[in-house]
């Protein structure tokens, strides 16, 4: 067709390139306008077929509907399809303690318990909802050994554990990288390593080297008992275990890939080469120094494993005094007072609790789990001045704060995931604490249900309140938390038959297709 | 151009054309699916200048920037602007009354206190803003006569009237149109009939025969003592000036162009003819019976004569018991039990005491004013349910109902103008009415500050707040309900200096060039 062009002037105020139609009485506006004017997104399709289309998106986020009714024992929201560990924000894995190290708001890394609780829950769910891994044992010193490369200098043997009543791998080895004793492979795939680790001086590691298939590049990546999180030098990626992790044994579980990435990232921070996990091949597993292994295994993924060092962070990073997983960072919103570190999350206290009362139900009753995830209602009745997470709406509503400033922000997110916490204990724990979970659960359902349509806008949703407590415009949601509100609500239909909850959930779905509500 | 047609997929439900530049890389949407789905305005501008362009408004609505600090004694917000006889809505100006009658509710027309209120404002600012009229006196009796064709069974004579100290006509005409006095004209433009008439028998009558210059009709307007509100017989409209005003000197006003339109529309509602102003002539002015005349003129316009129609209307038509002005009509809201008729609003008593407010001090101090104006506070400490307009949000905060409702409503636009009118009392009254007046607004523009951003969606605002009274979706203001807020905003801005109101006014004007708020 051929058009005229035509200038638009917009709102008087700039000019855009238009076309026009005159004879069809219209005129064409170009997208590169629209997405900024109006937070839209599109794309021409460039799938097989021969005829291109454009799709305009009015959000590009993801609606997800649940499957069933929400079971505490089951998967969290849709955290299967979560995946922590390749966050840029991830610094790595610890490997001292096998959860993830945040740099979200401090560059030299710290834990958030939240993104533990999250790394947690995303291998919990995947657990139940992706195929039984792959399980390639390597050596246990008894029906699964290896023919291990040994130089003269070295040795290794193996022995019959008493109190475990196994087979393990002792080992010796000269001082030097050739001393190392190590088997050769050529492992693709299943790169969850797995392996039963005692080192018993502090120049002992494990070390694994792999190769990127595709530019023949490779790099050692070394597990040493040092009180390291993670040190790059040329090819070689240093892990911490921990100097307390001498002369005891250790169960770790390590995914090489993710090992390798995050240690290519930290050694070149501007342009990082990315490995494809398909690319990445195992050449060799190797010990120095002088120790003891056992049960070294190569599997497509370990979720539990992970599941479970996180419950056991949260088990031993809780204050004892105020219940809480603490944040060890400063967080500053726009507007508020600075929180200082240690400040915690309701948020972060409903995850947490959300693992624990899965970890308590999944363990068949480990009590550790159970008293941890009781402490952890503590902050739920402490107000944000006096360092809980407790805020009242209008004197009357009782709110949870994902971050408790002053004022409060009302953070709507991480409130439903503080009641899902709570939901999730009260599922499973015994009557004493169960209710004690519940009394918190339907105070603050209620307060949600009063408070919901505060955070309507008619064609989207509010991230928070900051508007009304601060006479500031409102924090509009980007389309990715708008359609965690979406997905909160049609969670917590499924477990509350009041109609405002899937008639708002409904609403605000249709606000992400541009379903905008009426004006007057 | 040469682009080519491309089919736009909108989020996946329906198609639309679109074109394509494949070059450039860009895609060009037609304005008319935007115009719907985005709910913004457009057109190509047809000026004399030979390249055409297209005008992209994000709103169509008008901003006022207030010339001033607000005065009570001065115009009302920007009704100089407003033109209430026009409106469709508006069925006729009462002759009896000289008050607009309403049928946006009833199709049988009532007298609305805020519409009346509002004719008023508007006269009383035009008064002020517009040029002093052209006045043609035609005849008083005095210095200006005019020589009436009086046929031989009828007769006219000028006489002293004692307790007037002027001279008025006297007429006597014998049955039927033939024996009106009258006097022929071409008078055109200056269209506000001014008389003092007195009609002695219900057969009396003043007539003005009207021409439409551009298609050559006639009408003839009849101004009769009957209790008629308005009717018509092929060109005759009927006007009753009330059976009260039988033997009664009345001082009427009459805009000719209202009163011949509103009896076409009334007398053809399916394609009524309209006459531009500019098109209409007075043929002649008659008389029919026996009374007496005086003053008659024809003006450009008669501003205070209205306004003081007005005053009169409110002071005589004030529940004694309440202080309310009656809404004598079911008025239905969307979700709300209707109210039934007689309701109060809080926007037609601040209105009509901004009314009140101005005729007090305008008259120079007549008290009847001043006693309607003060007796009109009282529904403002009346709830609703009580049949005044208080409503409480969260039990904190008090707010003036436009609509009465069950439960509360908060209509944002009308509780701003509930508060102007308390502010207008409180400037023009002595000090025991005004104190009482500013205690009511002090209280009232504590809530305002308070709930403000709570009709804050981050690109336009809320009408009320039904949303949260009702758990359904906002009731977004259309563009030109939320530049009326943004006008009021900047209007207290002028006399509040919270930055608060200057802040969100400003954020809420932006909205209307498409300056949303950002999101996080
Ligand atoms: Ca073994
Ligand atoms: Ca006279």
């Amino acid at each position: 067709t051929v058009l005229q062009d035509i200038e638009c002037s917009i709102n008087q105020e700039y000019s855009v390139h238009c076309k026009r139609d005159e004879n069809a009485n219209e005129v064409y506006v170009p997208f590169s306008f629209l997405r900024n004017y109006f937070d839209v997104s599109g794309a021409v399709s460039t799938s097989g077929s021969e005829v291109a289309r454009f799709n305009w998106m009015h959000s590009t986020a993801k609606v997800n509907l649940p499957k069933g009714k929400y079971d505490a024992r089951g998967v969290f929201m849709y955290f299967e399809n979560y995946n922590v560990e390749v966050r840029d924000r991830v610094k790595c894995i610890s490997a001292a303690e096998g959860v993830p190290v945040s740099t979200q708001w401090e560059k030299r890394g710290y834990f958030y318990p939240t993104q533990i609780a999250q790394f947690a829950l995303s291998h919990y769910s995947k657990n139940l909802t992706e195929p039984a891994p792959r399980v390639r044992v390597l050596e246990d010193g008894d029906g699964n050994q290896i023919d291990w490369s040994t130089p003269k200098t070295s040795n290794m043997t193996r022995i019959w554990h008493h109190k475990f009543n196994t087979s393990v791998v002792q080992f010796e080895t000269a001082p030097g990288y050739e001393g190392a004793i190590s088997i050769a492979l050529n492992h693709t795939l299943d790169l969850l390593l797995s392996v039963d680790l005692l080192l018993v001086t502090n120049s002992s590691s494990l070390m694994v080297t792999v190769q990127n298939r595709d530019t023949r590049h490779s790099y050692t990546l070394h597990y040493i008992p040092a009180d390291l999180l993670l040190s790059v030098q040329d090819s070689n990626i240093y892990y911490g275990l921990g100097g307390s992790a001498l002369n005891k044994w250790r169960h770790i579980t390590r995914d090489l890939h993710i090992d390798v990435q995050k240690g290519i990232v930290l050694g070149d921070k501007r342009s990082p080469l990315k490995i494809r996990r398909s690319d990445l091949e195992v050449l060799s597993i190797g010990f120095l120094g002088l120790g003891f292994y056992d049960n070294i295994t190569l599997s497509t993924s370990d979720h539990m494993a992970h599941f479970y060092d996180a419950a056991e962070w949260f088990v031993h990073n809780q204050d004892p005094k105020t219940g809480g997983w603490a944040n060890p960072v400063r967080r500053s919103l726009n507007g508020f007072a600075e929180l200082r570190p240690g400040w915690i999350s309701a948020m972060g206290q409903g995850h947490s609790i959300s693992v624990l009362a899965r970890a308590y139900w999944h363990s068949g009753g480990d009590e550790r789990y159970l008293r941890a995830a009781a402490a952890g209602l503590q902050p739920y009745r402490v107000y944000s001045r006096d360092g809980g997470v407790l805020a009242q709406f209008m004197d009357k509503f009782y709110w949870y704060e994902e971050y408790p400033t002053t004022p409060p922000s009302y953070v709507l997110n991480g409130f439903i995931y503080s009641l899902l916490g709570l939901y999730d204990l009260n599922s499973t724990a015994p009557v004493k604490i169960a209710r004690e979970a519940g009394k918190l659960f339907t105070q603050g359902m209620y307060s949600l249900k009063k408070m919901l349509l505060l955070y309507d806008t008619g064609s989207g949703t509010s991230y928070d309140l900051r508007h009304l407590s601060l006479g500031v415009a409102p924090n509009l949601a980007r389309w990715d938390y708008h359609a965690t509100h979406v997905n909160q609500l049609l969670l917590l239909a499924t477990i509350d038959s009041d109609p405002l909850i899937a008639q708002t959930a409904e609403r605000w779905k249709g606000y992400m297709f541009g379903k905008r509500a009426k004006h007057n």
